[in-house]
């Protein structure tokens, strides 16, 4: 039991047995631990019974003792010699649509001992969520989907444990972060309600479930902690922001922004929170353009455009030749082409400032970031009209997703102390360039803090901290879940930020043109 | 939900899903369960969650849930429509050393359906516990006799569910009672340590378990409630018996004895339990002399000395020819022996007064009880003086324990208020003759009160009564076990207990010898 927080590793010491006292071995253990974990009750799954009288006579009746808190519950989920110098592991995971990143954590320390991430190998029955369901309508394509991801963390597993030295029985714990959907083709559950109104989950709150129930091949009694989600629309990986960000602790407000191809928001302080989830739509996440892609090396994530002579600056991951640009890439891009006058305010061309980068064919105008010559592709990469105009949509989706919730909950955006930009993919965006296309509201720099993977961050919190975990189902439980009315309120509002910055420029003063 | 207390089976209606209350089918169902159960968290498994949607939707969103209570934790068993005529049964079952009886209950009337019975197959390893403990002392001893009683349930269940039309997927709930040492064979927990000093089982509490953990066949999510022990020669059974008796609500100080090998005995009231056990020496069960079977047709259960010619007036279980004699007749016929003084208050026979039934050969002297012409075996059913003497033994085993534990709590055997006989073979027992023989205290004949299969009861009282699992922790918990040191003080009182009825005959004032 070390570091700041009591973890879930307990070291216990117990009286042997003698004709004075007879309790029984489980029953002698669980009493010392009782005491500890302050609990009246502690489980003991058979298998692990099974074999604890020669444990505890081979351990000298002393023990390192894993144990998890199933909403109030506690289980014994190992028990481990004290001088057994194998470490007591868990594994943190951020399940991913389209990544998985897993961290492998010393349950005893707290330490990261490893990470490694895979793509979700459901990308084979499609690259998005709503194909995966389709897939899943029957009981075979469910099997199917489910063994995909099951197989992919046992294979994953076991080559972060193999790697670190790890050996796969002493994995007890893992914390799964993921959306919804993805949530429930883990655990095998039809998400079939979920893509069809009034779009309901199975389980809001799967909560603890064993791994071998779901065939995760680490210690035969661990324990698998699923975040829970507030809805269809929802998920647990949004919770597991709110835990890593701390906004649910903080007497001021924040606000906490999942950027992608949804647009999950939460506002809130310790004493309330407000959510919702809005289509914000691809060209944020880079999947719109026919050269957007995930940010990976060779990717363009960071562009300047000269003012002056229109010259363009553009920065590729590990500085490779271009092949596409990412989202982060794409919100600078924009926000350039802006400031060089090269779009309108209405996110158009302006020809005259394009100069030779603006092509036109089959009716269509691109403006050229890399001619052929220079793309690591051999092909040109260019942005076109259609692809602008959809970034304009998304970054308007955005903005009056985060009015709206701003309005509902009758504060401004000048009330909030902290705007966290979660996710993997929000680490990237710039936020001047956000606010200069009018993605985001025009607050002071240092207002915006980036979290990085928010939802790795707060399941790898949930191994370290029983405080954490015991907050997440309060935080779920309070949060208010805002249904977004696609009226003519939020229409007009749609309207008014298809501009850039926005037709009321007012919203946006350290937003100016030469 | 019906029956005086509220059972294990709740009729709800659930508000099907909407756009405004997008609740998950799982947490909506359970949202209407926690009220009825006062609770705050009821665990579903994953197996269940998986049809949980395709049930709500197809039940119309109201369903009789099957939930269960595991040390103030609640379950969700099962869920049926309310439509479905299929009753939702449990089993009760008393897992003796030597016979095994399952009680078949209706859970939302309480009513029983039907009760069958068999021989406990571990018998095949050996009739006694010792010898079955010493097979499973290796891993594939305890597999083999583990899977015995296993088989025997599944196949004694299906039988018993057959005959009542009853689907054992409609089986959801166990309640096992049984001794320390039959509960772990059951759980497939190693024995080794129940017979070894200081004699520790492996758990005191099993709680409730998974049925398809233990590979019973009975409804997917079926739980098996197993009584917890006091230790290794106070089990799960007497703590049935106890909640059967109902001594532990009562004002007044009661006893509850068990007769067997062990004499396991209870003395307390609704504010103390003291216990302890001992050996009484299978005499009491009829197993110590040549012909001493368990009572079954053809056995000598009671015998009429008279006193004036001393003709034997034997009577036999469904009056067939007699071919042994059960605990209960030898209690019996050594009552009738020393009032017809034809044994003297040390046991002994008296050849004046037994006649031509003493018989004589190879130094020991027995009394014929049937010649051989007129038994069932074709052979004389007689009972040597060494059978008697170890009759005298263990009656006063059992008088010197009951004695014990008095003195230890300070009262005399006045002070109680019921003796509780429990135990199949106890039910036979006629206390006048037991009291002649001074195995049991000289209270007036309405104190004695026999329960029958106590353990069975019990176990049926926790699928018909939620107040009735409250109790047996607390009942456990208040248990003060005292260990029998069979010390000087013991060894004296046992001496003198090893007379016709005592040394002391002012302590049996009813038993007056012509």
């Amino acid at each position: 039991m070390t570091g700041k927080s009591p973890g879930w590793v307990v070291t216990v010491k117990v009286s042997p047995p003698s004709l004075n006292d007879n309790t029984a071995d489980a029953d002698r253990l669980i009493n010392e631990l009782k005491p500890v974990l302050k609990t009246d009750y502690i489980d003991i799954d058979l298998s692990l019974l099974k074999n604890l009288p020669w444990r505890l006579r081979k351990f000298s009746y002393q023990a390192r003792c894993v144990c998890f808190n199933d909403c109030g519950r506690w289980k014994l989920v190992g028990v481990k010699s004290v001088n057994d110098s194998a470490i007591c592991a868990g594994i943190a995971i951020d399940l991913g649509t389209t990544r998985v990143v897993l961290r492998l954590i010393n349950l005893e320390t707290g330490e990261v001992i490893d990470e490694s991430a895979f793509d979700n190998p459901q990308i084979a029955i499609g690259p998005d969520l709503l194909e995966r369901i389709h897939f899943a309508d029957n009981e075979a394509g469910l099997y199917k989907i489910n063994r995909l991801i099951v197989d992919g963390f046992n294979e994953h597993i076991s080559g972060l444990c193999k790697k670190s030295g790890v050996h796969i029985q002493d994995v007890y714990l893992l914390a799964v972060s993921g959306n919804t959907s993805m949530t429930h083709l883990f655990l095998g559950l039809a998400p079939n309600h979920i893509i069809r109104e009034p779009y309901i989950p199975v389980v809001n709150t799967p909560n603890t479930v064993l791994a071998k129930d779901l065939g995760i091949q680490i210690n035969d009694n661990a324990r698998i902690f699923i975040f829970p989600n507030v809805g269809s629309y929802f998920g647990g990986d949004l919770i597991s922001g709110i835990i890593y960000s701390g906004l649910h602790q903080q007497d001021e407000i924040s606000i906490l922004v999942d950027v992608g191809t949804n647009a999950e928001v939460v506002l809130g302080n310790k004493d309330w929170l407000v959510a919702c989830a809005g289509a914000a739509g691809p060209a944020l996440e880079g999947g719109v353009s026919k050269i957007g892609m995930n940010a990976k090396p060779g990717v363009i994530d960071r562009i300047m455009i000269d003012p002056e002579d229109g010259t363009f600056d553009l920065h590729t991951i590990d500085e490779l030749p271009p092949k596409g640009i990412c989202g982060s890439g794409m919100i600078d891009m924009m926000a350039q082409l802006f400031l060089s006058g090269m779009v309108d305010i209405r996110g158009k061309f302006v020809a005259s400032k394009c100069g030779d980068r603006l092509k036109e064919s089959d009716g269509s105008r691109r403006i050229v970031l890399v001619p052929s010559d220079d793309s690591a592709t051999g092909r040109e990469l260019s942005i076109s009209q259609v692809d602008i105009d959809s970034l304009m949509r998304s970054k308007a989706a955005m903005y009056t997703i985060l009015e709206t919730i701003a309005r509902y909950v009758g504060i401004t955006f000048d009330d909030l102390s902290t705007f966290y930009i979660a996710g993997t993919f929000g680490s990237f965006i710039n936020p001047r360039s956000a606010i200069t296309i009018g993605m985001i509201p025009d607050l002071s720099e240092e207002t915006y803090h980036s979290l990085g993977n928010s939802s790795l961050g707060g399941a790898a919190m949930i191994l370290t901290s029983r405080e954490a975990l015991d907050e997440v189902e309060g935080i779920r439980d309070r949060i208010t879940y805002l249904e977004l009315n696609v009226n003519q309120e939020f229409m007009n509002r749609f309207s008014a930020a298809k501009f850039l910055p926005h037709t009321d420029p007012s919203l946006f003063p350290s937003v100016k043109i030469e």
